[in-house]
């Protein structure tokens, strides 16, 4: 299992036309091969600042699945304008997860 | 729901250490009264990156109820002392969360 996270910086006044461009965007990559699920949160310190978490069930699902496919064609015609500057993405994998109580987000 | 999102840069050499002391660490802030869950991941791409993501009930449950016990005092005094630079932390809302396959972490 592999966690991809992306800090997102919105262009300012944006920050309502890009949720809904990424509700939109969301059934793309929740369609992919290897997707596990994600979740998009808004910051509450940094103005049109979000956080992107993909879980994929291995790397190769998310740089080679679906950066080289169609689909991300119209996931980055959907979103990638909205960004500014443009996003680094990392990928992390698990050391330790707890859960107090049995939450799933 | 409130999740809490440090990224952690470790000094070099310290990464063991960090993760042996993170694991006792985590004990204290399971305990706290409104968390929910936490998790550790560390980055495939920058060398001793890690990324803590902790889902509070509230936010005063970290900024308050956490950071001015008593246990914020052990947590800080195993944790503090590997981080270079000191870490930003942020606090997110949640906009979207999809799982495809009925994903707990």
């Amino acid at each position: 299992m592999i966690l991809e996270v992306a800090i997102l910086d919105v262009k300012p006044g944006s920050a309502e036309e890009f949720e809904a461009a990424f509700k939109t965007a969301s059934t793309i990559i929740a369609s992919m091969s290897g997707y596990v699920s994600h979740e998009l949160q808004r910051c509450l310190e940094t103005t049109n600042r979000y956080i992107l978490l993909v879980r994929w069930q291995q790397l190769e699902d998310h740089t080679v699945g679906f950066r080289q496919s169609s689909e991300y064609q119209e996931w980055r015609s959907l979103l990638h304008h909205f960004y500014d500057p443009f996003p680094t993405v990392e990928h992390y994998e698990s050391i330790l997860f707890n859960s107090g109580s049995e939450f799933c987000p």
